[in-house]
């Protein structure tokens, strides 16, 4: 990098990826933090959802999304799919140099602020079977009890739009035992679920806080910029979203996470 | 073919592919109705589903599969796979000069048999929004009234072994519409669906005949075998089961599907 100007580096996009469209959360969070930093967005559509697959499935197809955002010349890549940074952060850290930035760490310090002592979590069975919130809490706050709970079905259903009684009985399948145990804080490890927090809310009950990722994400990602005196402070941003499958749904879903229409475009990965 | 002895073609595997496990249904069946054939099954579990993708998606990836299944050396291709054979079976007839056997014509032609006037059809959302069976009962039987609905979660809930009240409210929504209109004939457009097919029948009522597709393509790989004098009549099969990805599940869910024990191979595709 030294070879760059400085203005050269922070007028880069940031790269954000997830496996489909739940990242597209994060990056509406980024653009109300930083809004003038221009976003590269890859959304793996082709191969949605990465949350029921082996790690070495999964860290492969990160490790393709991490090589076209390099090429794309982003400054700094936000792992907004909590599957992949749960299986696949120190292995993409340990085989690029670029910067990362993921929804794991920001969001469990966030949780262990507003905690009482006992928190839920929640996420894919990928997410949730590789134990990281699990450790990371136990590391930054020993005497906190945790409970995680996988909650496969959340994501099938929140890209089928399917919003109704049926995802009531659902999420009270999943939630029973975390209410039992009387957590005082639930949090959401997958970019998914902000988009059934209130109904979330509503099933866990008013005396728990319900902490997703996407915000604290965003005060990441922006405070390593500045740490590294890489904000874009004047530029008009330009956004790029990448999918590699553009089912007939796509605009309409992408709708639903970012709350502004994209243009979304096919980029073939493997 | 010309150059080959008949004992030479009788002997090849038959290849069957599906986007993941639904596939081994139909392997179940064929192994019941053509106990000596040797079968070489793929299933794409690295990028399952493929129920919400598109057609020109779906087309790559079956592609892709039928490639490698031709270079196994299989004189015969089911594709069993109902969203691969309502978006991809033209395309792939057009490319490939290996027979294919799908899941789809089997099936109606079973509907037709039993139905007295109204068939219901339940599939993928790519399945059921290629018009496919719509179109085929049409045009084997004009006068039957078809009544189509997409049911998108039931896939996942089968993945998941979510087998509770849950999914008996899903079913309940989904199939409300189907009961509603009086069908007499249910066609299950999935090769998932025979692992709920009792709980379906519960639901839709008991004067519905609920039909699946694993039996009548069984019975069709059969008679097509038969025609070209291709019929493993002596030899011991042995079988091979390729996935794309071995996530921890898929031997307990390959169970459910096929009623036995295998061994998966993991075959790295695109």
């Amino acid at each position: 990098m030294g070879s760059r100007s400085s203005s050269e580096i922070t007028s880069k996009p940031i790269g954000i990826f997830d496996s489909g469209v739940g990242g597209l959360t994060v990056v509406r969070a980024v653009m109300r933090e930083l809004p003038n930093e221009s976003i590269v967005y890859f959304g793996d559509t082709a191969r949605v959802p990465y949350g029921n697959k082996s790690t070495a499935t999964i860290r492969r197809f990160a490790a393709e999304i991490v090589e076209l955002l390099i090429e794309e010349g982003v400054k700094l890549i936000v792992i907004a799919c909590n599957t992949v940074a749960s299986n696949a952060r120190e292995y993409l850290m340990d085989n690029y140099s670029v910067k990362f930035v993921d929804v794991i760490a920001p969001t469990v310090e966030a949780a262990i602020r507003v905690t009482k002592g006992k928190i839920g979590v929640i996420g894919t069975k990928a997410t949730i079977g590789s134990g990281c919130y699990m450790r990371l809490i136990k590391k930054l706050a020993p005497n906190v009890e945790v409970i995680q709970k996988p909650t496969p079905l959340l994501v099938p259903f929140i890209e089928e739009r399917h919003y109704n009684h049926t995802l009531d009985t659902l999420l009270e399948d999943y939630l029973r035992e975390l209410r039992d145990a009387k957590i005082d804080t639930l949090l959401l490890g997958c970019t998914h679920y902000p988009l059934i927090k209130e109904r979330i809310e509503r099933i866990i009950g008013d005396e728990v806080v319900v902490i997703d990722s996407s915000h604290y994400t965003a005060k990441k990602v922006k405070a390593i910029l500045q740490q590294h005196s890489m904000v874009n402070e004047t530029a008009k941003p330009s956004h790029k979203f990448y999918f590699s499958d553009i089912p007939v749904d796509l605009p309409k879903l992408a709708h639903d996470f970012l709350g502004i229409e994209i243009e979304p475009y096919l980029k073939v990965l493997g």
